[in-house]
């Protein structure tokens, strides 16, 4: 099986993945986990794509209110969208809340850029988006900017009957739009961030609406035990992340009754991707208490994107 | 492949299931409808299984209330707890809200009787409950009062290709707790209303405690698009249900860009079951427009339960 994991070199990382697989697949263990209860959750941002400089969504958020600008230039009045439409990225980057921008200001671009519509126009938005936008860095479509381990990661759990789902801060419906090609994780598989949907009666029938509110808790630290449990109503086994906000989603795994496997994608590959450890400083000093196992970009992904 | 409907007798709603069906694997049709598509939504009070005199779930919170007073005397000073203590069955049907019953005690006997543990905990409370109490009419163990048809035409469909959800009013893991046994439906896809969530942190990790909240809208009426739209990410192409809870549901399906199929389970069989169209009357009035098919219990189902 391990044929599937090219892009993994050989390593200590490659090779307890490997030994846990093996462990629970094989009835003859004590250690077998029934097909039920194979249940993985990947964060996204991060851990299954890349998410620097800033989020493709904050990217996406950006391009809609240069758009929405365009369409109508009244709006330009307002500095987010004169920053969005004179391509102003420095604006946006004091935004950042770990820079100590202004948290209200952000979810008030959220809300304008990302409600209003029915969830099936947002959807297509989200989609032509991602495959049409360019990364700035790589000038790599958005949609090709996944961790090509990761996705082999993906289809080899799955050939060893695991339920894979993506656990994500991000929003359910920006990553559904193109899970399904990129991940081969069908769009109920994918847990994550939503603002409020809304059923709106026509004449033709209900239209689920996006509208400026919060459908669930936001899908970040301790929101990911509470989201997994309502969407999948078992704890994972294997689990995987890369920040802070995974940590109560790596340390659920350990919770199970069954053996459990949680890994941390470390971001230290400069040349290739990104250096980063900020927002992840916790969760790296616990790995080695709790067993998680540490994934070095740089020394255990022969191949980093899909296009390499 | 009719030989899985064998309870179902022949006549029009049996013929109309399997010609859909029929019509949407069969890849050289143009109703064909790809893999990834065919969702299935079903009711389950009333539609999977029986729902009257009262629901199992408030059964489920009258003998928790007679459980924890028996616990702690003390709570026999409130009425509800009294109540539950003496079986006065008749102070707890005049809390039925179709009734005028008071609605914010109904929700206090909710939280009282649903919060304060864990999920997990819960959700053993609730697998104990229906696997040994019996309904008072058929003094059959709860879990044992599904209907047979329905949990044939579950099978049916999943054997046709079909992502089977259940979609209940009903609480998530109330229903998950016996899901996988008599609906042969996995816990990640049963969508229903469910009381708050949050994660404690305990010095063991992480532990998803129920709380006096709600996680996302009731999941009743326009709840059930919302919910299926966070949940699935797609509208079914089958639906079914039996009540005016169940309509935008069941019209939801209509809104597919595939063909679509949406059933509705009719009360008529007061003799084997109960017969009743209370809080049903606008959807029966809708299906001859819609072309729903509404399912006699009475002339379309030779068995209703399992144990028949």
């Amino acid at each position: 099986m391990s044929e599937h994991l090219s892009s993994w070199r050989n390593g200590a990382a490659k090779q307890a993945i490997l030994d846990f697989v093996a462990s629970v697949v094989n009835p003859d263990l004590p250690t077998f986990v029934p097909l039920a209860d194979r249940i993985a959750t990947l964060d996204n941002d991060g851990c299954c794509w890349c998410e620097k400089p800033t989020y493709a969504q904050f990217y996406f958020a950006i391009a809609r209110l240069k758009q929405m600008a365009t369409d109508d230039p009244s709006l330009l009045k307002k500095p987010e969208y004169k920053a969005a439409y004179d391509d102003d990225m420095a604006y946006f980057v004091k935004l950042d809340p770990h820079m100590g921008g202004n948290v209200d200001l952000l979810k008030s671009i959220v809300f304008e850029t990302h409600t209003g519509m029915s969830d099936d126009e947002f959807c297509k938005m989200a989609h032509d988006f991602l495959t049409t936008a360019k990364h700035p860095r790589y000038h790599v479509l958005f949609h090709e900017m996944y961790y090509q381990p990761m996705a082999e990661l993906i289809r080899y759990l799955q050939a060893n009957g695991f339920k894979v789902f993506i656990c994500s801060a991000g929003g359910i419906t920006f990553i559904r739009s193109v899970a399904e090609d990129i991940y081969n994780i069908a769009k109920e598989r994918v847990i994550g961030t939503n603002i409020g949907f809304e059923t709106k009666m026509t004449d033709d029938g209900p239209v689920v609406m996006r509208t400026e509110d919060f459908l669930s808790p936001i899908d970040d630290g301790p929101g990911k035990p509470v989201n997994i449990q309502a969407h999948v109503g078992r704890k994972p086994i294997f689990a995987g992340g890369n920040s802070d906000g995974d940590l109560h989603m790596l340390w659920l795994a350990e919770t199970n009754s069954h053996p459990s496997f949680s890994m941390l994608v470390h971001h230290d590959d400069e040349e290739r991707e990104y250096a980063y450890d900020i927002g992840s400083e916790k969760t790296l000093r616990m790995a080695p208490e709790h067993g998680w196992t540490v994934v070095s970009m740089k020394e255990d992904w022969a191949r980093i994107f899909p296009w390499e």
